[in-house]
């Protein structure tokens, strides 16, 4: 074979692999938003066999020779280039692939399936009793994963998962600036928060209401509307089968407004970067984001610097308030805006302000690293939590269910992952600084309803890339600096001193 | 390996089959009702790579090693057993899969894909040339496929995709039967047929209401309500990814009330032969319903010698009439029956009634063994179909949109499909004639709102047995007698010899 018959057959492996990885998802979708629940035992088989099947295929040793043959050819290429990035994602992919013996990805599924089913119930029994020897168990299967990979800290290989690229040191470099400039903010602007009034807020806002208002404002929002869907769900998430199939899901429950707006907020900024990726690379493993963290940039942008601004509201007040006839007389665009960004330390994180969300991050990306370095047991977790609660947020927690016991994360296996919410916290802020600097007019075009040049400058800086550069590439060539905290402190300083005088 | 462990070791190559199988499904189901537009594209490449993927598997040279292996094991075990089943039909599988290269398979799939498209517009514009070169391109593809298989008839290898183990011969002997009964019936019946009053069936009956009454109806049919969903599309279908996930679908029109319903009770049908199959045989080939002509018996049953039944009306009249209040003002169960059930020849078949449905599958299944005898052109199909029209029905096809062009299978190229639906008549009829004898309590039954003992009956006799045995054993083995036409055409007549006095 020839280099270019090479890279065409390589290049159909992939897309197998790739289809193959949209089929798991799928699966996923269907069961958190449409599947009765009797097909839930066998929707576990299912996808383990995608994953089984999926796996195969990208540890073969045809594909490890066919990309060792490709190896010179991709050298030679620029590297901007989508052929020499299909050769070194593909490998990346395929190496790591070929380090984890299959049953023990295999094994580490079903262990977080039933995890997740006990999880549940533990949470709802207050029983973190019932919950530890799954959560032994993950911890366990999670570190023997690690285990496969050559790494400087035991984190590293599960942090690669979701950040591809990215060490345990710089998070925890990045998480500690972090903490530095949080810390002392919250304490700052705290007392005068909670003057703030949002009594409004907790009426209740009829579900119907809620809908079509959210409606109206993704409608409102650029992304065409024969490429995504909206549909309910428990725990809300965005989940892409390609570019122009983007699922959105929010949630409604009528005595929590904001709940409903910022997780469709929220997911449709994950749709749209998964709906500006260059369409060219639909069908390989360069045609979806690259990282969690970008991912997460993106959704935390339209939430909070788009969703949580005066400008936005400005926008869609008027739509608010028709959806609720009455409810909100008096309160004005002004007023809804400064309910949404009270400043108040809480137990969940999902429910958490802009300004406290990171230090349940820290929280938790430190306990992950304590538990996977042999200094914490899982037994030990509630304890450990609890104080670090205090420390940091100080406040008190009450049970293990508003505690340790409150997110699904590792319950799934998903140690590595947490870390990803601040990361885009942080590069949220760094891009949008970029953007703001390129469209001066930014506040003007969102409270006018012109959403376009924002998006643009997404889609060429950020979106189009898909996986053909890392995160840290991606925000190095977009703003020409590393991924730093000090945009994103300036933004939250300069954000709450004026919200709050 | 002893004998066990080839087993064991068949048996998960075999699972992995058998869930890409259903992650295809999922990926139909999905594109029918839930995509948004922009996911088409990309969907048929994703479809495309799970059927090669599949292919692959179920035709690579280790599976039929193996399987050559347990040869002599499954002849020592008894025919009726689930081990012996599952290598015989994994057998059968295996070596019709190799010998179809892969490559016309995606071809196959692309082609029919492309046509699909095609054929909305040219039934849209009422234009056969602009479909013609893609018809013409999926016969040559078809025949190509079933020139790779030994054969009596080249129909045969058409047929038996659908209907596995069936010929030509036979089709061809019980549908000649069945015309021989059936056009002296209708002569008779037609003309006091159009004394019936159906006139109220041509009211409008808002969506919501018809909403309501189905949602009452399948929720008073026995399947557990964790095990199935509803939802909407344009060409109601049925889809299982496992026994208790069934979807079912149905479609509204405020003009025809009949549609929702009876689509509803069809699909119903459909489902619960796939929620009755034998949980133990999930995740096996043998987990599925064994072809579609007994598929398409379970469906036809519930909708027509159920749904259009003058007891099951005694037990419904009351939703219906509630769903529109004031709409069937002294209509009564009776005229509600008689009106479904009014016998008049007509131009579309998913709109014929139960005495000249079988008309128009007679028009296909002849019209599609001339194209594959080479006696007929593409190009001849429309003046073929309107001469054919024209002497079974005694109508005269005003357009091709309304003739030729009405249905989509030989778009999708699925050539050999259309003669399950009269099997599946002949079967039900044959079934239910057993049952009746089975349970001389059946009329009393479905009047009192009690279909356990009927879906007991089914289950024991058809449902349960998956994929062990073919159509034509499971009826052996439930009415001790071949497939045949005679219970049918006795149901028939005496129905509507009653009906019409």
């Amino acid at each position: 074979m020839n280099e270019q018959s090479t890279f065409d057959e390589v290049k159909r492996r992939l897309a197998e692999i790739h289809y193959l990885g949209r089929a798991k998802a799928l699966f996923d979708w269907d069961e958190r938003t449409m599947m009765p629940p009797g097909g839930a035992e066998s929707r576990a088989e299912q996808v383990a066999a995608l994953v089984r099947v999926r796996h195969e295929k990208l540890a073969s040793d045809e594909l490890g020779r066919l990309l060792d043959e490709l190896q010179p050819f991709g050298e030679e290429l620029s590297y901007e280039s989508d052929e020499a990035a299909l050769i070194r994602v593909a490998r990346r992919d395929h190496e790591k692939a070929r380090r984890v013996p299959v049953e023990l990805l295999a094994e580490m599924a079903r262990a977080a399936s039933v995890a997740e089913n006990v999880w549940r119930e533990a949470k709802r029994r207050n029983d973190f009793g019932l919950f530890l020897p799954h959560l032994d168990r993950n911890v366990y299967l999670r570190l023997r994963y690690a285990h496969c990979f050559e790494r400087e800290h035991v984190y590293d290989p599960l942090l690669d998962d979701y950040e591809p690229g990215m060490k345990t040191s710089e998070v925890t470099a990045i998480l500690a600036d972090l903490r530095e400039a949080l810390v002392p903010l919250v304490e700052e602007v705290s007392p005068r928060a909670a003057e703030v009034d949002d009594t409004f807020l907790r009426k209740t806002f009829p579900v119907d209401g809620q809908r079509a208002l959210v409606r109206r404002m993704l409608g409102a929002l650029p992304m065409p509307s024969e490429s995504w869907r909206l549909d309910e769900t428990t725990h809300p998430f965005q989940m892409s089968l390609s570019p122009t199939d983007v699922r959105l899901t929010t949630r409604y429950d009528e005595d929590d407004l904001p709940a409903a707006v910022f997780a469709a907020l929220h997911e449709y900024g994950h749709g749209l970067y998964e709906n500006g990726v260059d369409p060219a690379l639909d069908g390989t493993p360069l045609g979806r984001p690259t990282s969690l963290g970008l991912h997460e940039s993106q959704s935390r942008m339209w939430e909070n610097h788009v969703g949580r601004s005066l400008p936005f509201w400005r926008r869609f007040y008027g739509a608010l308030d028709e959806s609720f006839p009455g409810s909100l007389d008096g309160v004005g665009a002004e007023g809804f805006f400064r309910a949404v960004n009270k400043v108040q330390p809480s137990l969940i994180r999902i429910e958490a302000d802009e300004l406290t969300y990171d230090l349940h991050i820290l929280l938790r990306f430190e306990l992950e690293c304590e538990l996977f370095e042999g200094e914490l047991e899982p037994r030990d977790l509630p304890e450990a939590w609890n104080e670090r609660t205090q420390s940091y947020l100080g406040i008190e927690v009450p049970d293990d269910a508003h505690g340790v016991l409150q997110d699904v994360h590792w319950a799934g296996g998903d140690f590595g992952y947490f870390p990803t919410y601040s990361l885009g916290n942080v590069i949220a802020a760094q891009l949008w600084e970029k953007a703001r600097e390129a469209l001066p007019d930014l506040d003007n075009q969102i409270e006018a309803g012109d959403f376009e040049p924002l998006r643009e400058w997404l889609r060429e800086h950020v979106h189009r890339h898909g996986r053909k550069f890392s995160a840290a590439e991606v925000v190095e060539r977009a703003t020409g600096r590393p991924i730093e905290v000090g945009p994103y402190v300036r933004y939250l300083t300069s954000k709450f001193r004026t919200l709050y005088g």
